[in-house]
């Protein structure tokens, strides 16, 4: 036994359990979004997420990966590594390059997950894999390698996004609010004579349960992108994590006190994963005191922009681009104010490193959010000529469970229904 | 510190925290469960998860383990290791006998839950809690020690089963077939007239969660069973591990769309867990197209054979011998025909390996199913000379959680219950 | 590559991921709450965990871990380390004061939940939030440096504790007591006739889940209580754990049949609980025998203390007192009966170690219980100056999840809420 087989073994186990943990973060989107949605839809937004990862996972490993991991072409896209074959000498050596895909299998399904709960109650089934082919076959490996790869010309010029906040969350996000702009509200989410009306969450225990095991993954998702169990910063990324999680809930209990008279139960939820998704870009390069900021301030900026997209009559059912596209681009923002000296490539505003990384960031973050908004919008528009990419209004008022998949979400009052009905419809 | 007590701290961690995972899947099976079963008989499929755990590790300490991993006596049996005390010395060293104990915990656990589900809403509880002292004392243990003792008649003609697709998934099938066909079907599931009536699943999205932590802790499964962290092996089979669920569920999505015109929820669960089943012999030992490969085929037979059972008015209300018994056939056959030359001691057919290993692979398959079934049969038969396995139809029509364990699942509507009629039925 | 540094980077890992483990605790308790308390309170017991997470994490980093492991005064409490500043060169040096902190903090925030079950379905939210910053910046933390800092006045005189059945669980037990005491019965518990009522689980597959999850992070609890990866003792930590809950549900099982002719499934799943609560001392100094032993002793003084509760008209919602008061109880003594000569500084009144040990528990005990049940009364006291702790009976009788925070848990018959309703009440 070697010293470097040992540290290589070290370094394998530590990134397979970290996606492990990452993977199991579908069950928690599963849970959310089952939990926010109405009933009627519950088993339909969980099969969408078993599209995520299967498709999802199939896709990535045959075209996604490589243009996202691949070799290099002009910083702008990968172009080896289908199937896992060709030139892969460039990753890391630590661990295997199948460990390596591993980890970034359980990212990629992450991003899907993030559109099909802006997409719920009203997305058509078969529209939605199409969708999933593209977003993790395309859209999210093409910007992903601008950011990630070593070679990529975000990476090039500066850009830092340690976990994700740009590349998963900002991009799900924008993507997301394109395609519940595109799918417009819910039938009677907006009343026609101006009345907002609430779609009250079916579950909220299942929702909340979602939240913690979302939590819990993401001590994989940050802590785990080191990729080496022997990076140094692994305590303090997972502490970072842990305190701007806990700014966010504890800001938006105190918030929605003060502004609602009552802690709200969803965006006390909500606020927990907007501190998560805040901090995932900086969790490395900045202070504890500064991630608690971060934390705090995606907490009530998610709450402020959930009012307002309600105002604009947007129609985002369990708060998708509040949460991961509003704190993304706060997260984003906030490496470019908070990063400090030594432990980043460039200091933050705040530590005397200049407006210069503020600028990366924020252009990389528009670039992210135009990328993820128009080829989703595209995408969806291109789906829609094949087939409405809306389930028709009788589809939508019987719930996507019975009209789509044939089966309630839960069956409570008959023991039997007779096999003709259920799966010849 | 020297360099092998690291080693030995890095191999006993990884497998504590693999065989944590592992014991969660007893939630995922609860959940499963549950979610599968009619809401009056929730509770008391969960209640047999806890005797599961509780029952089987004890009986697992005290006697099985010994007979399965003890000194081996003529490739039959182990005959060392009760209470953990005895001759323990042919064990590997890299972790103590108590650390291999829990993993090897962990999976007698996993079998006994397996009939569990093929059992539920008419066993009786205290029949089930006989036969799991049966299962995890002496069935299981004794085919366990022909296959994964390095002196087991199976392992020494060269069977290869790397996390059990036979000795855990097969078996756990053939016993739940034979405990389904024991107990017959339940009540009204097929009517007098030959009609087939479909029990709708009470709480799809627990189902649905259940999956997801069996998902999660079989990555604890199958890459743990390397029992090593230093295992160059452990990233490949974490991916072909992914890759095999990736494939089972979107081939279910796609089959059952083109089968009955709608993507089925509760098919669609059982995909994921056929193709983590089907993986599981072979996972170390083929490449990552075949995991693709044996994934797929394990979901669609999965589907099929769920019908063929309809058909046969066998009742196996969670689709046990599906997932478990069929797939994990699949995969144990899988490895006489994809096991890559050089990863296991011998080829499979495709590679050049000609028809021995398969050969094997069938026998050792064959030996499993009869053993699983046989046993199962006949430990059923002696229960019932001591007390029906069965419910009567009075308490199967009233649902098990109020006849026998006297509380509901869900209480919604009353907020209090007289303690005299609770307590003292 | 040193070793010191791969030795380090293993230790962190480890600790990471068992904190991890530790949190997700947190969804275990909310999923255990919700699921024994009415329906009407379900989602406001899950607010009270996030509360525990959120404000227990900040004020723990603020001010909680610095009275805890701070530089030791006179044995009483620790006066450095507040915001992780000041002298903290006395911590372990193979992990990260950061990482430290980490796993302390998932402790706190176990501690807090303790009690919140014990207060369910009639504590306000406000002041329960006040609550929980005194509990987890001073009551905890102080009788915690007692117990765990090297220069405690408890830990001098030779109390063994190993991962918190007396620092956290007694201590959690008695403050619950305390609050169950103050809060007095829910409306309607104990009939004016002297009649008994029992509150039926509202839903008691999520419970059973909770305990699940609860059951996988406690591998966390007490093996990663080690600190350390190289700890030779960890893989009998974790089958002391195992055995022990095993023994603890197997007991309630069948000491639940003889005594109510049936498994009851409230007592099953604390029964499990119990037995971790029981080993939590003892994990790492007793023998795989002593823990059985302890295990089951923890399960059936648990049932026997419910019912002595019930009796006194003492009304704790979830089992709180029995599970975590008593178990944690037991756990403690134990120590001083069964810890083997060698493993701990002091062998046990059954290994020739005569009194003494067993005495210093008894002591510790006792002061742990007095001062958390005697600083949770003075601190509920204390609130209720400023406010009532209890809701009003309306509140009470509509249920906290209407009256408190304005959202039922389960929506299952309406589509849409006006939203004016739900945010300006």
């Amino acid at each position: 036994m070697q010293l470097s087989d040992l540290s290589n073994g070290l370094d394998t186990v530590w990134v397979v359990l970290t996606a492990a943990m990452i993977l199991l973060m579908e069950g928690g989107f599963a849970l959310l979004e089952a939990g926010f949605v109405r009933q009627k839809n519950a088993v339909s937004i969980i099969m969408k997420v078993f599209v995520d990862i299967s498709f999802g996972a199939l896709i990535y490993y045959v075209f996604g990966f490589a243009l996202m991991h691949g070799k290099d072409a002009g910083g702008l896209i990968g172009l080896t590594g289908f199937n896992m074959g060709g030139d892969l000498t460039h990753l890391p050596a630590n661990v295997s390059h199948d460990t390596f895909w591993l980890f970034q299998c359980a990212f990629v399904i992450a991003v899907i997950s993030i559109v099909s709960g802006a997409a719920a109650e009203r997305i058509h089934f078969r529209a939605y894999i199409v969708y999933t082919i593209v977003m993790t076959g395309l859209i999210y490996p093409i910007s992903g390698h601008w950011i990630w790869s070593p070679n990529g010309w975000l990476a090039k010029i500066g850009m830092i996004d340690f976990a994700g906040s740009a590349a998963i969350h900002a991009l799900g996000g924008f993507a997301a609010l394109a395609a519940a702009l595109f799918l417009g509200p819910r039938l009677g989410r907006y009343g026609a004579d101006g009345k907002v009306n609430i779609v009250p969450p079916s579950n909220l225990p299942l929702a909340s349960v979602g939240a913690f095991i979302l939590w819990f993954g993401w001590f994989g998702f940050n802590s785990g992108s080191t990729l080496s169990a022997t990076n140094p910063g692994i305590g303090h990324i997972a502490v970072t994590t842990m305190l701007a999680s806990a700014a966010g809930c504890a800001a938006c209990i105190l918030f929605t006190i003060l502004r609602y008279q009552k802690a709200d139960p969803p965006m006390v939820i909500n606020g927990a994963l907007a501190g998560l998704v805040g901090i995932t870009a900086g969790c490395a390069f900045v202070s504890d005191g500064a991630a608690i900021l971060i934390g705090a301030v995606s907490g009530i900026v998610m709450v402020l922009a959930s009012e307002w997209l309600e105002k604009r009559k947007v129609d985002d059912p369990v708060g998708a681009f509040a949460v991961h596209g509003i704190s993304g681009s706060i997260g984003t923002l906030a490496v470019g104010l908070f990063a400090l000296p030594g432990a980043a490539s460039h200091s933050g505003l705040f530590y005397g490193g200049g407006w210069h990384l503020l600028g990366v960031q924020a252009l990389g973050l528009a670039v992210v959010a135009v990328w993820g908004f128009g080829l989703t919008w595209i995408a969806l528009k291109a789906i829609n000529l094949w087939r409405p990419v809306r389930v028709s209004s009788d589809e939508e008022l019987v719930g996507l469970d019975v009209s789509i998949h044939g089966v309630p979400a839960y069956s409570r009052e008959h023991d039997f229904i007779e096999v003709d009905k259920l799966r010849a419809p």
